[in-house]
């Protein structure tokens, strides 16, 4: 019987709570629902009345492809307005096998109280002293935690930044290899953990009921039907498993779309030395992985293993985003940089986008040259360090703006843009406008038919049609969110005759409840209703929902398109 | 004939030009009148599009007793909202004798240009360098001019925290000392100014036309009347100018409503030792002195000079609000420290209301010990040193609180809180909730009838009364502040049967147009309705018209109330 598990940081009490209202919910719909109902839309994100939810998709330990995605929610100390950000690692197949729906951290102790590991057990919680891994990166830290609870062990935790609530900070999730490399990365939900005084969740590996479908034999043949869809698509088994998400960099770059120099032109002179075909090049050269899942179940494989250039692991889960922040809108050109970036942000538990568009908004403020990688790297190692450019550093693009003076800042509702131009790619801008979780290219990922010819084409440079092509895609983000899936599935969904059958097969079988298509939709619309009832009630307005406007005023090379949707047309996108 | 100046700060260009649209307003009704009706809502407030508009009040120019304010209006670096802040100092009564209503600072140049001092004379604008200034502190910088333009200097600057686009930078006004002394204090309008790359502005000294009323029977009787109704009222002829603004001190810890150690208590242990009684004793001990006024014509006279131990100059225009701000709720006890604090913000440029709050917040936060008035001071001296300690010190409360994880913020829309406890003078907190300023005494100062019993008694701890009480308040006082009167001629207004009727006397003999007094309250509607129609554009709601939480759950001592009023009702504030 899954249960909501609700600790009290400051009384270091807990309960077992029936899911309640709750029922059936899951990922990002119940992250979604709970925050919205139980947290003071006003209250500020790093006070006792914020919460911090953990919660598995509706398929959390089922064995269907690709559903293994964790969805954390919270007030966002970064935006101040809702937020869910999901991950891979072993947390959401775990759950459901200690009859966890979700975890509910409430309240917070007194700001000098010291540090928790949370141990949960059969039917107990216990507050561990986290002493002898305080104040360590994720790594090291990591590693302590695999010597204290052995193999098994199935970690969240947070790093130094999250330690001293820095707005980018991350919550780092162990995966399949061992390591806490997989992230909770958008909006800062590392810092409410850390408000509360945890380090670290740790799931008792010695404790894990036997799970199974309800409908055992319907179950089966949607899990095969399932595999056939996403093994059938090009892009979730080729394209992806063969140079990862960086597989995007030469695309976007060719389509004149990559931000480069803080949101300045749509095309990177060196975007070759950045692309995932050089990526794969160097792994190969160095003997790392090109491909590797970030959950058990994940058959597209997208992450990989990347080593230095003495043939030792430097770091995985090194994405599109990550590679383009630093490489393209910083214009760092060195691979081995970026690489020791990622590593660095996994270690500190730093948002990795957020903090590479703060890097170009630092070199746009003169703190350090374009391009500067070496310099790059010792700013962010001033995160979590108590030292005050570490601080600003560590808050994002807004926050170091403010502190440098600079006023080109590509931000929605606070939180930062990924590596989309939304003048080049307006189905992504659209959502970036109008997600309540701020600029996420993952609530609606508009590049698929404006630059992969996924789910139809439609052109990224014009208006027609994007605003609808957002919507759809936000609901159906929302769904799949809440569904445990990777969002990645929804490439061979969109160009499958059966996909979305087959999900809500896959639900229905799996849970015993029906569930439809049209369930499906309800979920995301649901999901998406809490979330704008939420801001809105925290007190955004359409006037939130807009881009910069120097993206209104300055055309981005080399099409020279602008971004020129009116505040009340962009409204339709939202549900 | 007057004119409005606008000057093109990237261009180089400039037009005296006709007033147009503006004709009738003054002041602020004036600076929010351009500035809704020009400056894109949405825009960032360091951006090219924001403007800096000074304006002289209808009184400006005359010798209508305390009616030498100047209005300095833009969309504020602190706020994202409009904003009004007003100073005394030469310049509101300089400007009509140059012709002048108004000059606008327009666009920006690029961020490696060079600061620029604009030299203002007849029909003519010159951009001059300012290199042997820049950098420098307020006084000494003050003083090169002085020695350039001589003593007849009427000037307007930044200092390093202005140049470096600070948050809390003010613009400060020569006074009539020949000192820097005045400020527009909130909001950061230093900040745009340095955008802006103009680090002074300079009136020439030899230009002033001969300025005279229009009916000039009819303004002599209305003036002498003016003066009466001042000098008649306990407050303007006593209180203010026996012990300064600090006068309070005593009178608003008596009532428990003295914020300390931010905002946790109503009464401070040591508040005799901070008081305005405690001032002028040790002015009069180092043959300091304890009247003087901010602009000519004043004949309240609540400012000082303030001697060091060494008998020596150390600052004025030293108010309650600063001495609140550091004493009590920053918990520093030796006078001499907060003197010096003072005296650093006029040098550095920096509003002292926010910076001792962000003190207090630091405090708050662990970055130097409570009551700790020397660690105080060289935070505060890092601030536009490009120290990034500095940078965050600068940028106010919301900010710091952001860099230090501090979620107790006294703020409303980004501004911090002076010094009167809302939870216990109800009456200026609902004025900070809905007033468009932000957190904002000045805008509706209810203090009056809550504490002084002036203009009536409404209990400032129960809510009957106190919204009523507020919206009058800020509707006289937008008037007031567009007709260039210091505000605290309110206090013998309200207690008075034809303060009203002789305001409008003074405007209608001044400038020959019929003013009533139903033509004052429309002036102060006009210009609150701007101010709210632009605040709304940029997307502030009734949830931004709010206090921080904790002032809803935290009950105050030693009358242990809290803030109870919700958000509709709030709203009956607002014009």
């Amino acid at each position: 019987m899954p249960q909501i598990l609700r600790i009290n940081c400051r009384t270091k009490e807990y309960s077992f709570d029936e899911v309640g209202p709750y029922v059936n919910l899951g990922g990002r719909a119940l992250t979604s629902r709970l925050i919205n109902k139980e947290v003071p839309a006003d209250c500020h994100p790093l006070s006792a009345e914020n919460k911090l939810v953990f919660a598995t998709g509706l398929l959390g330990g089922s064995t269907a492809a690709n559903s293994g995605r964790v969805s954390v929610g919270t007030k966002s100390p970064l935006t101040g307005g809702i937020k869910e950000s999901n991950s891979g690692g072993l947390f959401a197949h775990k759950m459901p096998k200690m009859d966890l729906l979700a975890i509910v951290l409430e309240d917070k102790p007194a700001d000098e109280a010291p540090f928790s590991t949370l141990f949960i057990t059969d039917g107990k919680v216990e507050f561990r002293d986290a002493t002898d891994i305080v104040g360590m990166d994720n790594y090291p830290a990591h590693d302590k935690l695999l010597e204290q609870y052995g193999n098994k062990l199935c970690a969240a935790m947070i790093g130094p930044a999250g330690e001293t609530v820095r707005q980018t900070a991350t919550i780092q999730f162990t995966d399949p290899y061992k390591r806490p490399a997989r992230s909770a990365g958008r909006g800062g939900t590392g810092a409410v953990m850390g408000s509360k005084k945890i380090k670290a969740i740790v799931l008792d590996p010695e404790f894990a009921n036997k799970v199974s479908p309800v409908d055992n034999d319907n179950f089966k043949t949607a899990r095969s039907t399932w595999i056939d869809i996403i093994k059938g698509h090009p892009v979730t088994s080729e394209g992806l498993p063969g140079f990862g998400t960086a597989v995007l960099v030469n695309v976007v770059n060719e389509a004149g779309a990559l931000p480069t120099k803080n949101f300045r032109y749509g095309q990177c002179d060196h975007a070759a030395d950045i692309s995932g075909e050089k990526m794969a090049e160097i792994i190969e050269s160095r003997k790392g992985k090109t491909t590797e899942g970030c959950h058990v179940g994940c058959i597209i494989q997208c992450s990989q293993q990347y080593n230095d250039a003495d043939g030792n692991y430097l770091t995985s889960g090194f994405e599109y985003e990550t590679i383009w922040a630093f490489g393209a809108n910083a214009l760092i050109k060195d691979f081995d940089d970026i690489a020791t970036m990622d590593r660095i942000c996994d270690d500190k538990g730093m948002d990795t986008i957020e903090a590479g568009n703060t890097i170009a908004v630092a070199m746009d403020g003169g703190i350090l040259p374009w391009g500067d990688g070496k310099a790059a790297i010792e700013l962010l190692k001033k995160v979590g360090t108590g030292d005050p450019m570490g601080m600003i550093i560590g808050n994002g693009v807004e926050f170091a703006g403010g502190a440098f003076g600079v006023d080109r800042l590509p931000t929605v509702k606070r939180q930062s843009m990924p590596a989309y131009d939304p003048r080049a790619v307006k189905g992504v801008g659209v959502t970036y406008a109008t997600t309540a979780m701020g600029a996420d290219h993952t609530a609606g990922y508009g590049v698929t038919a404006n630059l992969l010819g996924v789910g139809g084409s439609i052109d990224g440079l014009k208006k027609e049609g994007n605003i609808e092509l957002s919507k759809n895609l936000q609901v159906a983000t929302a769904a799949i969110d809440s569904m445990g899936f990777c969002l990645f599935v929804a490439f061979a969904v969109l160009d499958s005759d059966n996909g979305v059958q087959t999900m809500a097969d896959l639900v229905q079988s799996w849970t015993g409840n029906t569930f439809t298509p049209d369930d499906l939709i309800a979920l995301g619309v649901g999901a998406m209703k809490d979330e704008q009832d939420f801001n809105e009630r925290a007190g955004f307005t359409k006037a939130d929902d807009k881009l910069p406007r120097f993206f209104e005023t300055d055309p981005l090379p080399p099409h020279n398109v602008t971004w020129d949707y009116d505040e009340d047309e962009l409204q339709a996108a939202k549900v």
